[in-house]
């Protein structure tokens, strides 16, 4: 089942069951909070209640499937050969961080530039969505509602203008207004096999193959990164976690993303975001802070 | 005036007028996002209906004055003798982070101690509530709704515990489920003379002074500060801005905070944290990652 939240015109934003063959959207009536934990404990389709006719699923605009209380939380360092990009060696363990729900897009808006920047880059990313106030430690994934597509845009000279000993700025480089594409929708767990998902992402920038990898090749894999998460600050129903990109940044190559690229980055069996970047944002003041 | 989020018993969640001498709360009527930009704009008391009749302060219980919506900035690096107990030296701009609205605890509640830490320490700080969607990067303090009272606890361990090359950890750090005070009450900008605060805060552990800095000795003040915040990522209106923590934490001296402990934090014209240290959690699972 895929779950997509939507705006349709005045009428508001919802969350709907997709169907892409029958371009239809239909609304699902309730909280998100009500309805999801059973979705993620298996009961499917009868766990929902609509509130609506179907629309056309080309007429409504895809949200970020996520609810503005909700957190989004990033797990980085977690494809080794993405860590070769910066030089990095094969950390002990994952990092965390959190980034604000103002960077998020839907999956075909624009990507706006941030005016600090000259060196906007991509990455792909499986995002977990978390179905449940409680997490297992002993069965983390147990808590997935499903999986949605991240691309983490981010700055990388800001990302290196961290204060000495303190480290990389990464909310400054991850947090931009309106940069990360999530979407397009979430397709549930039980539409793919058991287990931490096994699944080819790409991204590519004016047709261009960019990263090409598979989650297979995770060092931590969803449900040990769940995990890591929960200790530190524990999840809500709700929440997203982004799972880290493979190789094929422009950190790596020097190719940073231009205004005008057309960014596609996909899983498969989920879905593809289409984002196009825009003009670079002017500088709003002569505080250069 | 001073402001605050209350629960009483259940009544549910409602923000009032304190009157402290009295004993009294009065809860305002509509939406924080209704008015709170009224007052920071100056319209003082008349910008606020209200909704029942007074309660005894003493009756309900504060919690953090911020909804579950906002954003915990926190911009850290502002204190100079603070970043000698850390073995830095002056940065060239600040750090700005995010922090978990789970991390967050009322100015009575206890602080958990997490499980995964030995090394539990407090930082009190000045906290800026923003009362617009609107920052002016040229007169960024315009935008100021008033001033709270942070004590931002730090698992000292789990900061150093990031992987190499990307830095701290501050996520594992500061954003511990219920570990950080903050409140008791938003002291609207009117009751302080204009411009960036300039108040002593202190933090003692029972009874004993451990910091004890004044707000005038930031390196960037508060203006500075959300200009800095705000053009990597935007605020809106009721996002909360820790200021940073002068020096005196227990990184510093290398006494941490026990089960037990009474931490106050407070700042001069704002109010105290009053908080005890829980019993240390205990460890929910084998897994440790």
């Amino acid at each position: 089942m895929k779950l997509a939240r939507c705006s349709y015109f005045e009428s508001g934003v919802f969350w709907a069951v997709v169907d892409v063959q029958q371009d239809m959207v239909t609304p699902i009536a309730g909280e998100f909070s009500t309805w999801a934990p059973k979705v993620a404990q298996g009961a499917g389709i009868s766990a929902l209640r609509f509130s609506g006719p179907p629309l056309a699923l080309s007429q409504v605009t895809l949200l970020p499937p996520i609810e503005p209380v909700n957190r989004v939380v990033v797990a980085g360092a977690n494809y080794a050969k993405h860590l070769v990009e910066f030089g990095l060696s094969a950390p002990s363990q994952p990092v965390a961080f959190l980034k604000a729900y103002g960077a998020l897009i839907g999956a075909h808006d624009p990507i706006r530039f941030p005016p600090l920047t000259t060196e906007l880059d991509h990455e792909v990313e499986l995002v977990a969505v978390i179905g449940s106030d409680d997490v297992d430690l002993d069965d983390p994934l147990a808590c997935v509602l499903g999986y949605t597509v991240g691309n983490d845009v981010s700055a990388r000279d800001l990302q290196r203008s961290g204060p000495k000993g303190i480290g990389m700025d990464l909310f400054a480089a991850k947090s931009q207004d309106k940069t990360t594409g999530l979407g397009p929708w979430v397709v549930t767990k039980d539409e793919l096999p058991e287990g931490s998902p096994k699944l080819r992402l790409t991204l590519k920038v004016n047709g261009q193959m960019r990263q090409d990898g598979n989650t297979a090749d995770m060092t931590w894999d969803v449900g040990e990164l769940i995990a890591f998460v929960q200790q530190r600050s524990s999840f809500a129903c709700g929440d997203v976690l982004f799972t880290g990109s493979p190789a094929g940044v422009g950190m790596g190559t020097g190719i940073f993303l231009d205004p005008g690229d057309v960014v596609e980055a996909s899983i498969e069996g989920i879905g593809t975001l289409r984002n196009v970047v825009g003009e670079k944002t002017p500088v709003k003041s002569k505080v250069s802070a």
